[in-house]
């Protein structure tokens, strides 16, 4: 938790926002509750709601808070502990305290949010809320306002239509642009994620269970931070995105894609994807598609600077790979009808980056489309520039990740061939060759700053082939 | 998974028991769907349904089925995979043949839940349902069933009066009685559940953060199975049950609460305590209640057997309890009659034990007082006593906890000394020095067999004092 005036001062900036664009009312605010894995009081890790970490700071279940953006009136809902919490829980300081502790005035039990919101909704005083993350706070949602839960929960791109567009604006230009102290968080996040990343490339072995390298870098999570940032992708089938089993034995030959990061105690996030040859040496075949993708992320990084928007680093990059899968081969034809015409997508079917903090994907629950895109910013429609997460002009304190990747996707390929997709831009023969590649992705955190860009974290996980190579054979002595 | 004909043999006797009791109509089953930790598409990691694992097995997402108690029909319902979710997931197999692998004839898309219940709902016919356990389940039973979602939830002890006793009976008799295939998981758990336990004792060092002892232990869980099957709890502050936060740095002269347990990547989970100084000796003071909570844990199993009721077996222990305290001076006078007055609570305000299966306390979520109480049997409002979670007659292929604790909570006994809650029974002047004590707990793993009990797992860990103590010496190396 940061010190008390950050949040003064971050409520302040909210509700100042909110007015300025004609809002009054009450801002409601929903912390989460305990989310059950099994039953109700077996449940996973409590992660707190990253807009209530951000607003109040606070890091524990069950707590709301209303602001009165009229008057200026500031209070916390919470339940004081009785003694049978005592026993359970231990002794706790009293709500008021740790209200106090964040420069909230006023305190009332959490049963007092119902009658909070009522006197305001029976006033005609409007209530702003942001899209539900959870779904019992979606629950709760609908029975505070006398709604349909579904209607307050969020729906992914185009966010929740319900909630109020005044105070997913006003949060989402102030957390777009990361503090000092957020960035501090933030470096931390990376090195603590890149030494996760390094324990497991030296736990690469043939024939170790993939589980076996999982259990030793989240280890490394648990033991340093609140644990992994999101569910952790290891996996020698880097063509399928989001492969969460990790069942099977790593094979020579194979290319390893490790997509993982850390939440910090404070939970700020990391995000980095290394590949790696599981023997340690890359076939040539390999090493020209990881080239590839490796000079993809330095270009990017290269041309990431304020003023630039990141819909356009991602189109450079689509550019430059085109280039580059052409040189081998693998599509021809004019370069600029090619991105144009979206070929990219077809080898990376998902955005160049996304924005980076309290959340990995920040502010997704906010609606990835008032996040992303910013004024006269329309998503494509295109497959992989249509994924694309963050589009915005760039400013410093945006941190955003680098991630290109290429992939030979099998059902997809046969899927354009069949419809023509491609427009006669891919040489399907020399791509049939490819069917049991896999594929590639590199990622690294960037912060913007004033003067360009800055790789997030402390070292740089080795990313040029012959670095990799070299830390493959140092790691097995 | 088990092979197909477990699960159609355990849907046949499901179906069988509730006609028994005089139901008819559907029986609707309803997986988990993805938890969300951030936001909708940042989940936890993927936890099925326990009942649904029990008589369906398939570990995906968004799943859901009814079976017909009058005409025997089976249904699954969930989605065919499209070419977006190749891309994001892989190749999957169809639903149809999923529900086949599992014994189901028919199968149907997620969406058409909705069009049974309703035809079943407009005939009249009753849909039987168990209590949700998770809020989306609430929310979508209560879409299905026209109620508010909230009464379709599970509240703990009393379970849910909404959904179907009938449903609900069938479970748990079936799930209380543990077949040889699931014998042979909760072994496979306890052994681990040991080598997480010894892999946590080893990492015991004063200055080190707890929370590197609970990185380096849970990092087995998921390098070996599914991860932990609760929030771990390791403290040297034993007399808070659930205490979860691991800031504090390993200090001399403490006493260490380590419970924790693992579950397999079959779902089956295991749980142990020990509790050790933390410097690597018993003082004298910390010795004499250690062997006071080890003896109640080996008289627990000495007396652990078919045919008692495990209600009894914890009065033994709060009786043997009892006596070793009035030996230390900490109460005084009859024992039987401190026994009556549930004097015990006062030093362990828990039960002695409860069920263990797919979930740690087995059932929790279709109410407590139907899974662990008989016929005839009532829950007791005194302390300890009532948090008894399991008071059932023991019959072969029960698996239970036993895990005798004392704690000295100075909350507490103020609370007592100010109410004289004791009856004269409790010495508080001996009491007072105790403030400082912290608490220990001992616990183990018990499977009830035809001739009596067999603790489960493959090495007991260490829990005799002198045992401990040698195990900690040799540690250290």
């Amino acid at each position: 938790m940061f010190a008390k005036d950050v949040y003064v001062r971050r409520r302040q900036t909210l509700i100042g926002s909110m007015k300025a664009q004609g809002a009054s009312g009450i801002a409601l605010f929903l912390g989460n509750v305990e989310s059950p894995a099994q039953y109700r009081d077996n449940c996973y890790k409590f992660r707190q709601d990253s807009n209530w970490l951000y607003y109040f700071g606070i890091d524990e279940p069950r707590y709301a808070a209303v602001l009165d953006l009229d008057s200026g009136e500031e209070t916390v809902f919470a339940d004081d502990v009785e003694i049978d919490d005592i026993i359970w829980m231990g002794p706790m300081p009293s709500v008021a305290s740790v209200a106090d502790g964040v420069g909230v005035a006023h305190s009332a039990p959490y049963g007092a949010l119902g009658d909070a919101v009522a006197s305001a909704r029976n006033l005609g005083r409007k209530v702003h809320f942001l899209p539900a993350s959870r779904y019992y706070n979606a629950l709760k949602l609908g029975e505070l306002l006398g709604v349909n839960p579904y209607e307050t929960f969020s729906k992914g791109k185009a966010g929740c239509p319900a909630a109020s567009l005044e105070m997913v604006r006003a949060v989402v230009q102030m957390r777009l642009v990361k503090e000092d102290i957020e960035i501090a968080e933030l470096d931390h996040a990376c090195t603590l994620g890149q030494q996760m990343h390094t324990v497991a490339r030296q736990g690469i072995r043939i024939g170790v269970k993939e589980q076996e390298i999982v259990g030793a870098m989240e280890a490394l999570t648990l033991a340093k931070g609140w644990g992994v940032s999101f569910a952790t992708i290891l996996t020698q089938h880097g063509e399928i995105f989001h492969c969460h089993s990790h069942e099977a034995l790593i094979e020579p030959g194979k290319l390893l894609v490790i997509d993982a990061g850390l939440e910090t105690n404070g939970h700020y996030a990391s995000d980095f994807t290394r590949t790696y040859p599981t023997g340690g040496k890359f076939t040539a075949r390999q090493r020209d598609i990881y080239q590839l993708v490796y000079e993809c992320n330095e270009h990017a990084f290269s041309i990431t600077r304020p003023g630039i928007a990141y819909l356009d680093v991602h189109l450079s990059v689509a550019r430059r790979m085109l280039e580059g899968l052409k040189d081998l081969g693998l599509v021809c034809g004019d370069l600029d009808a090619m991105v144009e015409q979206g070929i990219a997508g077809l080898f990376m079917p998902h955005g160049l980056g996304h924005n980076m903090g309290l959340d990995v994907h920040d502010m997704e629950d906010l609606g990835e489309n008032l996040v992303g895109y910013g004024p006269g910013q329309q998503r494509s429609a295109q497959l992989g520039l249509g994924s694309l997460r963050m589009a915005r002009p760039l400013v410093p304190g945006n941190v955003v990740t680098d991630e290109p990747g290429i992939y030979f996707i099998p059902a997809l390929i046969e899927q354009w061939k069949k419809e023509g997709t491609d427009k006669g831009f891919v040489n399907y023969g020399k791509l049939a060759s490819y069917y049991d590649f896999g594929g590639i992705r590199l990622e690294d955190d960037v912060l913007i700053t004033e003067g360009g860009a800055r790789r997030l974290g402390s070292d740089r996980l080795p990313i040029a082939p012959d670095d990799v190579e070299a830390a493959m054979a140092a790691d097995k002595g």
